[in-house]
């Protein structure tokens, strides 16, 4: 009897999506104003799901409050209020695209939790654009 | 060709949560605020969604009146403005956690539907957490 | 490795469910309110999800602008302030549900979209009633 | 010590914007697509806002549930699910834009509260276009 | 040159509506399924906002870390995961309605503001409704 | 008889908060995480309100799109996927604040409207801070 809990958070940051092996006219091309060299920003909303079976002790999957701790340790102590591409190491050769951020997330988080649980990870970059990834 | 049709709700409810096998001590210890035992309460928002194929003459899965009455009778009706530890008598032994009382919302629902329809159940606590049951 | 992008439009039309080889009593006996002669309407939110692999050159399942501008040209232009009974010709002979609309939706993006991206397709035509197709 | 209570409903309906002492490309050229003659619709997002000093018997400055019930009789039961310009008598000769309506729904409401009581009236006709009517 | 700043914060609470002077049944017929003796509960949203002078200085009218912080300190921590009637003083003889939990939490925030700033205060009891009061 | 229209509209962009005449601990001291010299960014929402009387020939106070067409060029086409310290001249020597965000777009609109006409700006720099200039 699985159920998948899920967390809500908030970080906000800059970011430029461009390749150090492209011109400016190439990158421009590909990714038009996200290319910006002065960078642009987003808040961030963020909802990490956990599926794993009801402890029947606590009736929780997990405790909330342990992956809100945990989410805030990992995602946002690293990314909020920053400079993405300048300042988060995992992003120094990547482009911080939603998609590769939602990989890198969960690649942050699935070492901490239980073996058992399933994550997946959902990014919205704007109310009106979001992914999600399922590991 | 399955169309999941979703349909939201909303009730309010206090509960707490503990074990009345365990000192205060203990559920303060892994129950933190939500063990006061002076209960605390949420407006819960409930979604339930329900998997079936187009009904050709209609264009249903289901009719949505339908299942906005059968979730009042079955779920609003005993939840809305209850204490769900106190008053609702599936918790009166289990802890009224999201991830329980996602479990008891769908096995009120289930039997009511055409066997066809695969149900699964959403349940937000509060804005930044909520479950999600499948069965 | 595959991440699912998700993109949200919006617009709104007329319509009205009933069946031509239907009484008027039949219908309103069926569809209620929703088969009113002189139609009524809604704001349609569409979220068209795409799920693929990243492409590891620009970091994208695929660009969102052209996911963006793919349903303005299938979608939102053929149906956005439009009566879908009267004007949008899959619903001549289709009663306009958002279940059948979600079909139509899906079909009218899928040729459309590289042969290994997954499609699916959620509408809200209420705040508190959307449906999805997977395909 | 005045507060407002404010109480929100939801209602759909079907509309068109033209005036028919006008030509059809006049219209078009005013209106633009909301003057399209198969008419388009709306989800309606209605706010009421009711000011006055709280009742010290009750803590109330009017019961919500008689708020509910008279936004429902004066208001939902009038447009919900109806074609405005064909249907609801204040727009046989009155455009039914957004800013006429909330005048409408004022004038429906004012009658029935309380003398001390300051009305006013917010309609979302989509989620990024609303209008205020203060009386 | 005023500007208004407003800061949301949220926290959930266990109420119920009644006068100890009056009998059970004066209860109920006044408050309905809010006089519930067990009492129910609810998801507080609560928007503070304050007006004031541009500071040129900073480009603040105050710093929203310190109205966040204050935010906790006066209203948090008093109210969250409490039981209202019971545990928070303020409401031992006051009925903890929507309009009253406004006035209380304005005055609890009022006295820690730079006197030119104008408090008001905004509390949703549900997503539907709320109350404003402006001092 | 006045009515308060209001659009919604939406942009994002890099910024930091700091003065150029402090030292670095000194900004720090002030705005914490937002003196980020690396920057960070947000999704801006922006509501413009207009209000006005009612055109008894067109129902408007005044056309959304109009309105929608002028908060693009004045202020989306300024400051959409841009650093506002870098490349908005408006804060080449104002810091970035909502605040004075707000003053400097609803510069920005008011000459653009009928005089007839009052002008608010409401910015949300997150989903929790937002701000709200009446001119």
């Amino acid at each position: 009897m699985k159920v998948t809990v899920s967390r809500k958070a908030h970080f906000n940051a800059a970011h430029r999506l461009y390749r150090k092996d492209w011109t400016d006219t190439e990158n421009e091309a590909v990714f038009g104003k996200c290319a910006n060299p002065h960078y642009h920003g987003h808040n961030y909303e963020l909802i990490v799901h956990v599926k794993g079976s009801i402890d029947p002790q606590t009736g929780y999957v997990m405790d909330m409050k342990l992956l809100k701790d945990l989410i805030k340790v990992e995602v946002e102590d690293r990314m909020d209020h920053k400079n993405l591409n300048e300042e988060v190491h995992e992003f120094i050769d990547l482009i911080p695209t939603a998609e590769n951020m939602a990989v890198v997330i969960y690649n942050l988080l699935k070492p901490h939790l239980n073996k058992e649980h399933e994550l997946s990870v959902t990014l919205y970059e704007t109310p009106r654009n979001y992914v999600t990834f399922q590991g």
